[in-house]
């Protein structure tokens, strides 16, 4: 990607963010406080880019290596000042206007969510295998999606990425997807350079299949970046013949290095430079031709 | 600076490069083993930007806060396969055509290599001040130029910016000018974040006088960058408002961390992306017009 930049992390009350106001400021382009999730610092709602850019007609899903209910996505969908309230996160899915959400179970599904979702005709899948091809407004919850590569979710993410990729691109007004490697996060919480570097294997492995499609659709614009970065890791030793690499972690917990960004396609020449995380959204926006 | 990319600093021979060939990958456009100073694997010397530059009548200026003979500086005039020869290093100046150098103190500057120097016509200065202004070929070594910032050193690298540029910019045919700032270096290796931070803002300062100049000057472009990363800082804590960071490191050595490179001015779209740290080289010898 000959397009990078650098995205300062930091939220509105904290030098060292997590991910809750970190991806609430690309789903809104606002900066809120720790642990609040599509909300301002006010606790007051905000219109994420799912719900913005529908009113065009397009389409949104979001995927996760996490759980459903994370913070991440759950920043695309959901509002409140409690990025663990999982029931509360999972039912906002109902009123938001994302199409598809892939991930890991959540707490926040119980019989009454179940039963909400039904009521509001969302089909709900309890792995990603049983969903085939997907039709209505769809909730996957599937175990395998909150392993480890190492504990056997082989190409989960890919095939996740196909199916709702494949669902997206039949809408003609364009789409909006989410895709996230959580195992990053984990893997620096946990200071197992194992973990992050094989997340990073397979998460490289998706962004090659999103840069194939924007080389043939050439109207797509990929964006890499982090909400923040885990454990402080850097590399002390390693080898590009033999493919190994050492690293050592500063932290088990988040750090405030600002996160590198990559990006592909139209527009791409917007994610140059050094900016505000929460500018991140405008550069999307500007991307669909939509002023804020 | 609204272009940023990533370089690569790894070596001919190591994962972790130390910073003589980091900076010979930039001064040539050649990846040589570490200790190498302006010399390729096998020891040949390389041609350097200013020499390259000089044939179309550029001059050169070269500023270190560490040694005159220290790698960095060194790759640019010297050659050598042994980084720690001072005397050999030093010499290698008389032949090189750069016109300033300025730094710390060498041991290279014997008795023997002080009377070559004036053989050459080569005017030395043992203090900034006493420099005044530059009319012909110039060394200063003085020992305020290897201080850190909290010993003393004051404005020193800001008034030997002011010095070289004066004279470099009187060059109707232009000019080339390399500024480092070591104390990074020596404070990575010494996991001073003190260090590490006063050094950065006296190294902001005088990139902020070369943006002024480039914005007058409307011809030239600015690059900044590492030729590796020192200590594996990382910072864990900080505040925007009251002006502090706290931060750990993860080794005291150098690391294999991809620099962040920031460019401005002409040609400076050119440093975005994730390239190879001797890219550096073919893309400063592009904005000076010249293909090799």
């Amino acid at each position: 990607m000959k397009a990078t930049g650098l995205s300062k992390t930091n939220s509105y009350n904290a030098y060292v963010t997590d991910s809750a106001p970190g991806s609430t400021a690309f789903a809104t382009g606002v900066k809120t406080k720790n642990t609040f999730v599509g909300v301002d610092a006010s606790g007051k709602a905000l219109a994420q880019i799912p719900d913005i850019i529908s009113e065009k007609g397009r389409v949104s899903g979001l995927i996760s290596t996490g759980d459903v209910t994370d913070a991440t996505p759950a920043d695309f969908y959901a509002h409140s000042d409690n990025r663990n309230s999982s029931q509360t996160i999972l039912k906002d899915f109902i009123s938001s206007k994302t199409k598809i959400l892939i991930g890991g179970p959540s707490g926040g599904l119980t019989k009454e969510t179940e039963q909400k979702f039904k009521d509001a005709h969302i089909d709900l899948y309890r792995d990603l295998k049983s969903a085939g091809k997907i039709n209505n407004r769809t909730l996957i919850v599937d175990p395998i999606a909150s392993r480890r590569i190492t504990d056997g979710r082989g190409n989960w993410l890919g095939d996740a990425f196909d199916l709702t990729l494949n669902e997206l691109k039949s809408n003609e007004k364009g789409f909006f997807m989410m895709v996230e490697a959580s195992q990053t996060d984990g893997g620096g919480h946990s200071n197992d350079i194992g973990q992050l570097v094989t997340e990073l294997l397979d998460f490289d492995s998706v962004v090659g299949k999103a840069m194939k499609f924007a080389d043939e659709n050439k109207e797509t614009l990929v964006v890499v970046l982090g909400d923040h970065e885990t454990g402080g890791l850097t590399l002390l030793d390693g080898s590009l013949k033999e493919g190994w690499v050492f690293g050592n972690f500063s932290t088990n917990d988040h750090t405030a290095i600002p996160s590198s960004v990559f990006a592909y396609g139209p527009n791409s020449g917007d994610f140059t430079g050094f900016f505000e995380n929460k500018e991140v959204f405008n550069k999307i926006l500007t991307a669909y031709g939509i002023q804020k």
